[in-house]
């Protein structure tokens, strides 16, 4: 569906349904609110929500990964130089990270750099704006695999999510998804500009049309990951997806407390200070998803971290 | 020249020349350096700048061109909806813009809802870290050119820039405009992040390559347009290219001062009260480049504006 079809919010999701997607999103939205609500009122651990009660509030059992094996060590800046990449690569070899994030023009050279290690090469997609055209997306993801992405962090369109016309967010994160496969997909919500219902409308549609993560930040707008998102997401998503945590993580503090809120990835530029701070104290509890790839343990909440990039 | 070939540096710019394209731009550098010390020594109006003397320090005739069609009237945000870009085209078609300029997704909305007036659908590429590579800059190039883009403004990439790799800058650029071709292409070098010889190689391998015009700024960086950058840009790439100032221009003011520092395109969200504001005082001195489509007049200097979005 073109993004530009004024009249596509009236139309259903598809040719022979009589119900809409984006009657559903609405309806899901508001089921979800409600649940949320209830859930507050009422202690965690007898609390249910949506689709997956059980994993979206209890945490699921512990896992040996260590810290390091959780975070993509990123470098998104426009001017990141090659020498900067290779300096990613290096310490992500040393530290074992379970990636390094970069823009898609270094995917190349970051896959010769990490060549013998277990430490994967992961793009990003659409970024940091996500309104490209779908189309744009997908050319700019088979190439990124091409050049060996392991995984793909792409951003939503966040106009069309906040217009409401999420036949094209969910089209839009479907090709890409379909496009990657079986390379796993991030949806990059950029929660710190969106409200309660484009939250969970964002989180539902990322899920549905099949991401693997749903992601919170780029670390280009003015907020970055907050708790309280964190255990939003992981709540919306249940435990068979994976939740990552980005921008604004810079200390091991912050990376703990979105771990203990349910993430199970972190996206961060200060990975070596936070894992060399991390081998005093490990965060405990852990939930791992059990059908995404490469994801490691989370759980629990507090706090806020501060904007920014990564 | 792949990015990631790390000892493209020391190999020449073509295969059977003995003289590299970096020798070549460092050679630029350094003659535009000691040709504009030499300026700002002697009295602007006597003094000589690098390939084009007159054109470049010398105000060229004025033209009857008003203010508003010096505009490309922007909307570049992440959550810009169609509604907005509805609004946008409509304040255009009111004011007689020069262009929208919008994401790629929104450059058929865009076309038509400006179906029947003289303003133009403008989009961006690979905006706004200019990172991505060059495929997808040439793809994302070619689907907004076929949706009805009628000028490209694409974003240098700038790692490329600051690490020296001018072969890898140069024909990113080169290979956008030949896929955009007849269509001109605008080379974003968000000039706030960079010092006055990556200014000045940035400037120069755009013209070289063949774009149409040197813009400031994204509006995404932490710096947007200066009166100092426009005059520099002027000067290096003299009167057969347009200079475009974008990013915190945000008053009739601002602009004006832009154009009397040579730009002679203003990009900016608050078109419509800058154009309100010029209906009083509209700039008077004017550098039509002669060669370039779609442009209008501009000429002198002073002051900074501050940094920011559009």
């Amino acid at each position: 569906m073109p993004l530009h079809d004024r009249d596509s919010k009236s139309r259903p999701s598809s040719g022979d349904s009589p119900i809409s997607l984006n009657s559903l999103v609405e309806s899901f939205i508001q089921t979800a609110r409600g649940l949320l609500d209830s859930a507050a009122s009422s202690s965690a651990e007898s609390s249910t929500l949506a689709e997956s009660p059980k994993s979206a509030l209890s945490p699921a059992p512990p896992t040996s990964s260590s810290f390091a094996q959780l975070i993509d060590h990123t470098s998104l800046k426009a001017d990141a130089t090659p020498q900067d990449i290779q300096r990613l690569c290096e310490e992500a070899r040393t530290h074992q990270f379970a990636t390094v994030c970069v823009n898609s023009c270094y995917v190349g050279l970051a896959k010769d750099l990490l060549k013998g290690s277990s430490v994967k090469p992961i793009s990003v997609v659409g970024f940091p704006l996500g309104v490209c055209t779908t189309e744009t997306k997908v050319f700019e993801t088979r190439a990124a695999i091409e050049a060996g992405a392991q995984e793909i962090d792409m951003v939503i369109h966040a106009g069309a999510l906040k217009s409401k016309n999420y036949e094209y967010v969910f089209r839009d994160i479907q090709q890409v998804v379909q496009a990657a496969a079986p390379v796993p997909v991030k949806v990059i919500l950029e929660t710190s500009t969106l409200d309660l219902n484009q939250k969970i409308a964002g989180a539902a549609l990322s899920k549905a049309a099949g991401a693997a993560f749903v992601k919170t930040s780029t670390g280009f707008a003015s907020g970055g990951a907050s708790v309280e998102d964190v255990t939003l997401l992981r709540k919306i998503v249940g435990s068979e997806m994976g939740v990552k945590a980005s921008g604004g993580i810079r200390t091991f503090e912050d990376a703990a407390k979105m771990i203990r809120a349910g993430a199970n990835r972190i996206g961060a530029s200060a990975s070596v200070a936070m894992t060399l701070q991390s081998s005093s104290s490990v965060p405990a509890a852990s939930a791992t998803p059990s059908t995404t790839p490469s994801t490691g343990p989370g759980t629990a909440a507090s706090g806020q971290t501060p904007a920014g990039s990564y």
